[in-house]
């Protein structure tokens, strides 16, 4: 199977984190989203165990929390040790009413309004990871009303083109995130935030994309990082304590995807950081990585209903289900690529040729086209694997569709985690 | 302008439909949606008078509520005479809850849920525009059970290509919504649904797409339709009352986009619709018309505040605002044009080259791409035209940010029709 929590019962039916999903489909209905928290934790204990043997004591993992964030995922991921990042004032919220301890808690986002500033250090949120000129003096001047020193990183851009598909690209010089190294304006940008009194420039950060499966892509960037220390220690006689090279592992969706060694490659990247560290005289400072999609990813499946299956004489084929864009709308957005096989079927084999479609009033609501299944009908089971990640956070009420729960699972158990939207919720604000 | 109801007062400020859009965001911050109820108004009438005009007092015009589903916007369209088109259980719900007569409400989707067909009929749902046997069969047992006769009318697919988007084709053979005449099947589900004694099928219906601009679209489905209902007339006896020709009429989003004359379009589809069922000898249909996007389009617009402005030296500059994919995706999921323009400074030149990003943490998260502004910095307010359709609707609450509120304006006054989201209500499910 495309990950060791999935497994074939001996009813033929789809097992995840050792359950049987058709029984979990049955109990909390379709469609519905399953966490394997065992999973979650294992993936945590991997960064956090391969930062702190390479990197040392003082390194962090931070949990990327845009890929999958509500409340019982912080509690999850704060057992573990993990601090993690943050990229609004929701999801410090959310953070905060978990009991996240808030120095752990790295604040990111290119356009962080004055409101959410003033929450977050109300809030007593760590570390801003401050994005440009107009930030760092909100910054500034919240923290001088409020009597303390905000800890900052600056986000710089290092010009690495990752070639992973454009929404995705985030090292670019163009990006729309962080100040870039090429054209001067991070120098600038460094300068600046070193005459604001009520700042406390801790370091630099730099995030070069998504689904990279390489150590080669983060050496590089930790290289033109590493240089731009260095010339910031010769031009304004500051040197960073703190470099966070932001997150990007690669996830496996699909067979012909490759499996990532999380602790192979932090071991690639830590060698060649200290001996780039060397090589320039400077202390190797603390290392942050931001994990996300990894941790989350492939812990996570969505189990929905097939409700028609429809042959077009001549054409092609349609398995409707009942969720879609508005619970996964990553194939609508970017094509995302994803395994599914029908739960219930999951001996049989995968001979006929489908394309899956949500059941939003429109055209683009897919889930993948042209994909080889089990031969299905109304009532059967579709699992989607590897949801765990940018699905249920960007899921919407497309269509008034009320969004699905979070079932979590530990030590063979499942729970609630997020409770079903009802008709209800959808219209909550409506006056 | 590009619609009637901007303008630009004496202090230099963007007006929509006569309030001064500094105000409104002033009073009710930004993000935030405006809906111009009086344009919605108007063009209900316009639709509804021209079908009456000229197909006659049995013709209705449906408001496809999918395009922006809300409590008040079902209250608007009740008294402006329109039925409903609705896609969901959420939609029957939000349009119930209003108070609309669910006689006049008609239910589409491709793949209805049994709980959503039980709770439609529950409502006396007028009409079911049924899509496949899947739907027939449970139609047929859940109308037994409650000893109800329902009325059907069945979606088919004349094969039309628009050359839209593919993502906004849907009257193509290989369309995941109902059933294709050029196959045979058709003709096979309405000698299916003809045989089950609870549906009482009443005609037929097809969409050919978005963003159409031309009446011979129409006129073109409209024949395929009236040559199948002849063939059904011919081979089953069965004689259609009803013929829905769908929406998809264009909408202005930028200055090159052509006027669509409503009136004029509805009258040259009569005049053929008329000439084709003379000559096959049929009595013209009861005709329905589902405009969606069409009423609320240019009847929205969004206001956000500019947080950030980012030049990127020798490459791009970027204006960074409080809102983006969340509250609008469609730049994101079909790389929609948009006209936006800085509301504060209207009348100055917009001869400042900027991409439009939002606050998600996602480089896809844009408005706009190089497009012309006016000069502006933060504390400005951006105003992006054309809003009313597919942006409420589709918006998420992607990086936990809460959704903007709806204000409404009706003869030069606003008022809040869907409350902003907090934080709270972000959380609200999370255990």
């Amino acid at each position: 199977m495309l990950h060791t929590n999935l497994n074939v019962n001996e009813q033929g039916h789809l097992t995840f984190a050792g359950i049987d999903t058709t029984v979990l489909a049955k109990e909390y209905k379709t469609p519905l989203y399953v966490i394997d928290e065992d999973c979650v934790r294992r993936k945590c204990r991997a960064y956090i165990g391969a930062m702190q043997k390479f990197f040392g004591k003082d390194s962090s993992a931070l949990f990327a929390s845009k890929a999958l964030s509500f409340k019982e995922i912080y509690r999850v991921v704060k057992e573990e040790g993990m601090s993690v990042d943050v990229v609004s004032g929701g999801e410090i919220y959310t953070a905060k009413e978990a009991g996240f301890p808030m120095e752990r808690v790295y604040f990111h986002g290119n356009n962080k309004t004055d409101d959410e500033i003033a929450f977050a250090m109300d809030c007593n949120v760590g570390f801003f990871m401050a994005d440009c000129i107009e930030e760092l003096d909100s910054i500034n001047t919240l923290a001088g009303k409020r009597n303390i020193t905000q800890k900052i990183i600056l986000r710089l851009t290092p010009g690495i083109d990752t070639h992973t598909y454009e929404a995705v690209r985030t090292g670019q010089v163009d990006s729309k995130f962080g100040t870039a190294i090429e054209t001067g304006q991070a120098m600038e940008i460094v300068k600046y935030a070193l005459t604001l009194p009520n700042i406390s420039l801790e370091g630099f950060h730099c995030h070069v994309g998504s689904q990279v499966f390489d150590g080669q892509t983060f050496c590089d960037s930790a290289d033109i990082m590493i240089d731009f220390i260095v010339a910031v220690k010769e031009k304004l006689g500051y040197e960073a304590r703190i470099l966070n090279l932001g997150g990007g592992f690669g996830v496996r969706y699909v067979e012909e995807d490759p499996h990532l060694d999380i602790e192979k490659t932090i071991e690639e990247i830590s060698i060649h950081v200290k001996e780039k560290c060397q090589a320039v005289n400077i202390d190797v400072p603390k290392i942050l990585m931001e994990p996300g999609r990894s941790i989350v990813a492939d812990a996570g499946i969505t189990l929905y209903s097939v409700g028609s299956v429809k042959t077009i004489t001549g054409y092609k084929s349609y398995v409707a289900i009942d969720g879609g864009m508005t619970d996964n709308p990553r194939y609508a957005l970017y094509k995302s690529q994803y395994s599914a096989l029908i739960a219930n079927k999951a001996n049989e084999k995968a001979d006929f040729c489908a394309t899956i479609a949500g059941k939003c009033c429109e055209s683009g609501d897919l889930i993948a086209e042209d994909m080889m299944l089990q031969k299905c009908q109304k009532g059967d089971i579709l699992a989607v694997l590897t949801t765990g990640a940018y699905n249920y956070s960007m899921s919407s009420n497309y269509n008034r569709i009320p969004r699905p729960p979070i079932v979590m699972i530990k030590d063979g158990k499942s729970r609630i985690a997020v409770k079903r939207e009802t008709y209800e919720h959808v219209a909550k604000n409506d006056l």
